[in-house]
C-alpha cells in the first residue's frame, strides 16, 4: 500500500486488478491511461478470505486500517481470483513453492481485491526510529536540487555495505566526473519492507550505512541515504527490473546493478535460483524502458588478500589466488558468531 | 527450424541466444537490430546432450540434418545452459513439470546453442500429402492479392471443425463487410506442428478442413486453406500472443480469438491450467504491438437442441437451457466410438 501511495509503482493508482496483474505478470508493464506501457515486474496486489470477500462484496467501498487508523479507501471493489501458482512461476521462473519469494504469496487468501479507485488518506509511518529516512519520492527530488546534482546514481541493496561496494561507489563518482558530470550523488537506498528472517533487519542495516555517513566512509555531501519501501521478492531477473523502474520516480539519472540482483537459493540447496548475470543483462537489455535512466553495469570486488583491502576484480594484472570472495551469508556468520572480519574488508564503525 | 526460416517468427533469424531467450521469457518479446521490440512470447531454441555440445564446442559451425539432407547451417556457434525449470515455469505458468508443454521441454539436453547466423540451405516438406497447404507467409500474402481481399481474418485451430466455427467464421465476414469492408476473407490455419497424443493429429485435421471446402460449408471462394507450422505449447495466454503475432508475418488485417486459447488441463487434473479469458483479455489489451492488425473476440457457439444447429449463446433471449456444449474431448470421444453427433452439429462430409 504503501509503495502504491507514494508513488513508487507509477502508473500504478491501486492494488492491481485484474488486467493489470496479467500484464504484470505477461509482460513486465503496466500501461496508463493514456495507453504508455512503464516497465513493472513485480505483481502489486491485495489477497483476502473467502469471508473478506463475502462480506466486502456487498460494499461500494471499504477502509483498510492498521492499528485503528485508516490509511486508505477502496472504492468500487473488484475482485478476482488469486492464481497463486500462476503468479509464482510466471514471477519466480521457479516450480518449487517453497522460493522464499513463493513461500508467502502461496499462503495468501484465494481472492485479490482492487477497485475503480483508492484513495491514500495517511502517510505511512513505523516510528521505529527509521521513519526520517523513509522520504517520498518527491522528497528525494527535492534533496538532489538541494544538492546541486547534475547525476545521481541509485544503488538498491539489502546488506551492510562492505568496502568492496564502498570502492565501488566512489569508482562510479569518478567514473561519471570523467564522463562529464560535474557533481554526481549517489541515492543509497536500502529496501525497507519484508524480507527472508534471515536477512539483516532494516535497523541494523540503517545503523550500519549511517555509520558509514559519520566515518566518512560514503562522504555525505555527496550522498542521500533513504529507505525504499518494497518488500524483498527474491524475483532474480524479473525483480532487477523492478528496482530500476521504481528509482526512476524519484528523479535518478543513473541505476547500479550487480552479480545476481535480488538472487536466492534454489529451494533444492543445490544452486542459486537464477543465472547470476541474467538480471544485469536484462537490465541493460531494457534500458530503453526507463526514460533515459542509464544503467550501469557493477563491477566485482573482492577481498586481496595480500594487499588487505577490497580491490575489483579481473582485468589484467589481477591475481586470481590472491583474492577472496567473502558472501553476504559468510559476513552474517561471522558477525552472528562475533568474529572480526579481515582488516580492510569493512569500516570498523561500520562492522 | 521452420518456424524460423519461413519467417513466421520475424524478427528472429536464428535459434534463440541466450539474450533473446531471456528477453522472450521475461518481456515476451525479442528486440531487432535496429532496436525495435517485437512480440514473441515463445521461445524457440535447439538443446543438445552434454556430449553434441563437446563435440560441437570446437566447430566454427554445423548442419542440420534430417534423412541426410542438410536443412540449415549455424555459424560460430554459442552455447548456454537450457535452463528448462525457469523456461517452463515463466511460459507455462505452472508449477508442474507434466504440464502438456512442460513434459517435452523437461526432457531436452542440458545445453541449448545458436549460433552468430544461421542459413537455412532447403525448402522444409514432410511428404506426407500435406505439403501443398504448407505455404510461406509470402505465399500466403501472393493468395491474398490473387482474391482480391481488402481484409484477411486469421482463425488458429487444432481441432476439427463444428458448425459453430462456421457459423463464427461466416459471422465475421458479416460483421467486417458491415464495417465497411468489400471483400474479407478467412486464412484458416490450423497448428501442424507437435500436439498431444490425443489431439486430432494433422492429416485428419486438414482432411476434415478440406471436406468443409469441398461441401461449401466454407466459402472457397472466401477462405485460404494453409498449415502453419508451429507446435503446441499448451501456454495459454502466452501462447496466443505467439498465434496472433506469428501470422502477422503473412499479411492478415484481423486475428479471432476465443475462450481458453491454447488451454490445458492442468495436471493435477481438477481444473484448467489457464482462466479460459487470459488470453483473449490479454491479446486485446496488447494489440498495439500486432503491427496494426485489429484483434476480434470470438463469440462463444453451442448446439441448441430446440433447433438443432449451432447458435451464438448469450445475449437477449437467450434461454440457456435450451444449449448444450459439447467440448473437443467429447467430439473426439464420439469420432472414437463412431458414435453420430447430433444434427446440425457438424457437416456430415466434415464428420
Amino acid at each position: 500500500m504503501q509503495t502504491i501511495g507514494e508513488g513508487w509503482a507509477f502508473p500504478l493508482k491501486r492494488f492491481m486488478n485484474e488486467m493489470e496483474l496479467l500484464e504484470c505478470m505477461q509482460m513486465r508493464t503496466v500501461t496508463d491511461d493514456c495507453g504508455k506501457r512503464h516497465l513493472l515486474s513485480c505483481p502489486i496486489t491485495m489477497h483476502i478470505s473467502e469471508n473478506q470477500k463475502k462480506a466486502l462484496e456487498t460494499q461500494s467501498s471499504f477502509a483498510i486500517r492498521y492499528k485503528g487508523e485508516i490509511y486508505a479507501v477502496v472504492h468500487k471493489p473488484q475482485f478476482f481470483p488469486n492464481r497463486k501458482e500462476e503468479i509464482c512461476s510466471r514471477v519466480f521462473g521457479c516450480m518449487d513453492p517453497a522460493h522464499a519469494g513463493a513461500e508467502p504469496i502461496m499462503k495468501q487468501g484465494p481472492w485479490l481485491v482492487s477497485g475503480e479507485t483508492m484513495h491514500f488518506t495517511k502517510r505511512v509511518a513505523f516510528n521505529d526510529g527509521m521513519d526520517k529516512y523513509r522520504m517520498l519520492p518527491s522528497e528525494i527530488a527535492d534533496q538532489i536540487k538541494a544538492k546541486g546534482a547534475d547525476a545521481v546514481y541509485a544503488f538498491q541493496v539489502r546488506n551492510p555495505l562492505h568496502n568492496g561496494h564502498c570502492l565501488l561507489l566512489k569508482d562510479t563518482r569518478d567514473q561519471l566526473i570523467k564522463q562529464g558530470y560535474k557533481n554526481p550523488i549517489l541515492l543509497l537506498h536500502p529496501l525497507g519492507g519484508w524480507c527472508k528472517d534471515d536477512d539483516v533487519p532494516l535497523k541494523d542495516r540503517m545503523l550500519q550505512h549511517q555509520a558509514l555517513f559519520d566515518d566518512g566512509t560514503i562522504n555525505p555531501e555527496h550522498a542521500i541515504l533513504a529507505v525504499w519501501p518494497s518488500p524483498m521478492y527474491y524475483g532474480g531477473p524479473t525483480e532487477v527490473l523492478w528496482h530500476a523502474s521504481s528509482r526512476v520516480n524519484c528523479g535518478i539519472s543513473h541505476f547500479i546493478t550487480g552479480r545476481d540482483p535480488a538472487g536466492v537459493k534454489h529451494p533444492n540447496g543445490k544452486e542459486d535460483c537464477y543465472d547470476v548475470w541474467h538480471g544485469q543483462k536484462l537490465l541493460v537489455h531494457m534500458k530503453q524502458m526507463l526514460n533515459g535512466v542509464e544503467v550501469l553495469p557493477f563491477k566485482v570486488a573482492a577481498y586481496n588478500k595480500v594487499n588487505q583491502r577490497m580491490e575489483f576484480f579481473g582485468g589484467p594484472g589481477c591475481n586470481k589466488d590472491d583474492f577472496e570472495f567473502i558472501s553476504g551469508s559468510r559476513m552474517r556468520a561471522m558477525a552472528k558468531s562475533g568474529e572480526t572480519p579481515p582488516s580492510g574488508f569493512m569500516s570498523e564503525k561500520g562492522w
